[in-house]
């Protein structure tokens, strides 16, 4: 299958890139670099069936060159803007970036007979809620613009496999870690940690919880999803089972890659930024219904994450 | 109070203009006469508390002096293109003049301190099903880029609402009649008449079932819902009782302005248009549980805004 995956060179996007290929598709992998690297692709550019293009997904004459020319049967979208903090200081930055590149590929899906669309979400589309979350929860109460742009691209992908003939499948992210992440919890304390070993500042009271998977589970969720689409709107929930504090990942990452005597200092709250959900809990039922389950609970995931970022490096 | 009302001089703005002054509220009414008209409002123009400004809600720099110069106190947001059938061959129409106008509002309200919104929003944010809607129903998957860009707008305001410091009212319309109407389906009937009285096309097969409420009625609504509005976000639905079918509403436009003997032709399929909603009901219990009762139900509201359309006019 002739595939094209947007945001193929960051994190979530080059794991996928590397599945699919096993698998033996065709892949397209683009990417404008902004949050993705070069360097968890490198060692694709020699494969084959692979193809990179930096290249922005809002540029349309591209977009439109690139999809008139390879005929696409599936498309992952994975371009985003996932460093959540950074986007609440502006707004337009989420809208930009996850919403208005899903519009500019479902469009071009439309323009040129691409029927089946992976879609990147996330539990950040439910707000704050103490609830456990399955796929019909509500109400969507997003607190961060990238929640909400989330859920934007969720209602417009709605409009097109209900109206305009699209099949689509909407997996809802949870946290994610693993080698080539480009930010997040884990990358944020070891890049603290290499330049001050002998004190660590985590961000909120440490008490925040959040169920954690690992990269490869969560690209085994997204294949399974693709494989049992049917019908025009599918969305699912992902989770490792169970949770993770803050407190106990600062304590694994310390455990491997403190001085000995690292001390930790919590900037307090109950959050780690305005928009940051502090605790979040997943019904995943409908997924394992699929047949899909997680190979590592969710602090299994994140010391076994560790343990990857610190022998084959981010 | 010092109130900015957005689309001000379109169906459902104008009258609300009426009743805040009515309330002796200062009103600055704009609209940029895309689909609001000015004889909708030419006998508020003399009122001392009345100002109107022919204006696009995504002028940023005109929006902005205006917040500087006014120092609103309250924003009721109705500019949208209310024209649902007309946005599905556009989808980016229904982006720009639903979401992106509500994220302008927002920003221009969080720049200049203003604290309380007012939202329209609307049933179509939940697409198709033969569920009673409450507020917190689910899943939202909206069939339309009307009810897809209300639901993106929906998700900015939580935000704005949950994280920024604003106060906000969603109120989700269900079908308004009466008199100064733009569009909808009296509107089309009536003046589909006009040029041919003798045979009266109409759209889907007729069994098409919708809660209709009168104007005065939605006006009622939203001055309780904003009168009450505690907390970050207050979500309600608002419906007449009961619902009526399209070819009652048929019936009804023929009975009181047709030939006396005109025939209706229906163009067939269970809707509209593609995206339209063929059939939807609400439970207002939570607006009803703040006092608001409508005046009259569905049926009564089609035949007493036929009425008022034939007595003064569109």
């Amino acid at each position: 299958m002739r595939i094209l995956v947007t945001g193929g060179a960051g994190f979530i996007g080059s794991h996928l890139c590397d599945r699919l290929l096993e698998r033996g598709h065709k892949v397209w992998c683009i990417d404008n670099l902004r949050l993705g690297r070069r360097r968890n692709i490198v060692h694709l550019e020699t494969h084959p069936d692979f193809w990179f293009g930096e290249m922005d997904v809002l540029n349309d004459a591209l977009l439109g060159n690139l999809f008139a020319e390879v005929g696409f049967e599936g498309v992952f979208h994975l371009a985003a803007n996932s460093d959540i903090a950074a986007g609440i200081t502006n707004g337009r930055l989420d809208l930009e970036l996850n919403q208005l590149t899903t519009i500019a590929v479902l469009e071009a899906m439309q323009a040129h007979g691409v029927k089946r669309l992976f879609f990147a979400s996330t539990s950040a589309v439910f707000g704050e809620t103490d609830k456990i979350l399955h796929e019909d929860s509500a109400p969507l109460q997003p607190i961060s613009f990238y929640g909400a742009s989330k859920l934007a691209a969720e209602a417009y992908i709605s409009v097109f496999a209900h109206t305009l003939g699209i099949n689509a499948v909407i997996l809802r992210f949870p946290n994610v870690v693993g080698e080539r992440a480009t930010h997040g919890i884990i990358f944020d304390l070891l890049r603290k940690l290499k330049t001050n070993p002998s004190e660590l500042q985590v961000l909120g009271d440490g008490k925040q919880s959040k169920p954690y998977l690992y990269v490869r589970d969560l690209i085994d969720a997204i294949l399974i999803a693709w494989d049992k689409m049917s019908g025009p709107l599918n969305t699912y929930h992902a989770a490792g089972i169970g949770s993770t504090t803050v407190r106990e990942i600062a304590d694994i990452v310390v455990a491997s890659a403190g001085s000995g005597n690292t001390r930790l200092v919590f900037t307090g709250g109950d959050r780690g930024w305005p928009g940051d959900v502090p605790t979040f809990s997943y019904d995943t039922s409908r997924l394992q219904s699929l047949g899909w389950r997680p190979e590592r609970h969710s602090t299994d995931a994140v010391r076994y994450a560790v343990d990857r970022i610190l022998t084959v490096g981010f």
